[in-house]
């Protein structure tokens, strides 16, 4: 049989392949097909939108919130993890933010009403939730005056909250693409190709939704595996008697 | 404090109610503003599709999925709770084939190609995954000859492979409103108000998304809840042993 930890680092170098392969296709895909990038509220400056939101609510997101499960961190301070976790998470939403300046930007430049969409409705609420998350994670688990009471009460809203943030991202994204190639390909009189009729930049951007949705499964299946889970101080014996009581009863 | 089930109830009785509200949203909304249901392969065929996936794959499914879940079912045979789940399922899955069928119907009715937009291509990937799910489990878990070491082999995967398509189904339905009000508001000359100018039926469609993530958030709420995960025969020794010897580590 596999150890688990040895499974666990297999599946975590499929985690990072399927993200980096995320961000190079979402990358080309605006470089090869779109025209490029570019900050001046033109098509351009809304091609950084699906790059920063796969890049940043995506792939970081994802990456942080398994930090925890990588058994090599199990055996060192938690703080130190804490503090990466931060990081990592503060990178994503740094990006994300910029991410959705690109697309009022754009939107301004044009005169194109924001938040119409159900992307966008999506969307907005994962950036706000993701903003409340990280601000209350802050709060609670770094600043050292938070009473451990409030911090025993706010870590399973924490976990379920991170778990839905990211699932709420991977709908975004997943639909954010789909609206991209309609309003590009069908809803544009320059476009060469209808998206009906499987014009190559269809068919990559939609792989590219394919990879999304294996990297989001990977982490939601890392995060799922109790086995992979860090044990906190007192949480094994804590563990142990809650599930003797069960036994007994 | 409220106990344990008494929030588990307040937490079901929420996504019941959800679950209905989703069910009502979608079917008010094709017989509003869509002009209702029929199955003669005309746009009234199509207006299945939506009705039959948000039933069958969303709300039946999410039912389904936390009937262990339920306390009250704890103390009873787990075998009388396997066959309500696997029937459950059946219907979702019948209602999601046939939800299939009304959208594949409608596209060769009006030569529309099948499969193109990364909407379609992650509902059917959902509906095969699905399908092998059933299968699998149907095998598994209710056939009288399936192996001990096959079953513990196969829970954890049916698990998380039941997590996986029910989140698949969730940005399906998501991206599915998303491309109907796009092509149906934007991309059809007959259309009086653009999705931009935020007309009633895009708000309501709109809210429909926004009940199905509510759906979907409680339901994955509930299943991360290790509280009320029923405990299985033998899985309390093994449990406290596997604790015992993380302590004694």
């Amino acid at each position: 049989m596999i150890s688990s930890s040895v499974l666990f680092y297999g599946i975590y170098v499929l985690c990072l392949c399927l993200g980096l392969l995320c961000v190079v296709f979402v990358s080309y895909w605006n470089i090869e097909w779109r025209g490029g990038f570019a900050w001046d509220a033109s098509f351009l400056q809304f091609n950084w939108h699906p790059v920063l939101m796969v890049t940043g609510l995506v792939v970081l997101y994802g990456n942080a919130a398994i930090l925890y499960r990588i058994p090599f961190t199990w055996s060192q301070r938690k703080q130190c993890w804490k503090l990466v976790h931060a990081a990592l998470l503060l990178s994503s939403l740094f990006l994300s933010i910029l991410g959705l300046c690109a697309v009022f930007d754009f939107h301004t430049g044009y005169h194109i009403p924001n938040l119409y969409s159900l992307h966008s409705w999506v969307g907005i609420c994962t950036v706000v939730l993701f903003t409340v998350q990280w601000v209350l994670g802050l709060v609670g688990f770094l600043s050292p005056c938070s009473p451990l009471g409030f911090r025993k009460l706010l870590k399973p809203v924490h976990a379920w909250m991170g778990m839905a943030i990211f699932i709420l991202s991977l709908a975004s994204c997943l639909s954010g693409i789909n609206e991209k190639l309609l309003l590009a390909l069908d809803g544009n009189s320059n476009s060469t190709a209808a998206y009906s009729s499987h014009p190559a930049e269809a068919l990559f951007a939609n792989f590219l939704g394919v990879l999304i949705v294996a990297f989001g499964l990977v982490v939601l299946g890392i995060l799922s595996n109790q086995r992979w889970n860090r044990l906190e101080p007192g949480q094994e014996s804590s563990r142990v008697s809650m599930v003797l009581s069960a036994v007994k009863s």
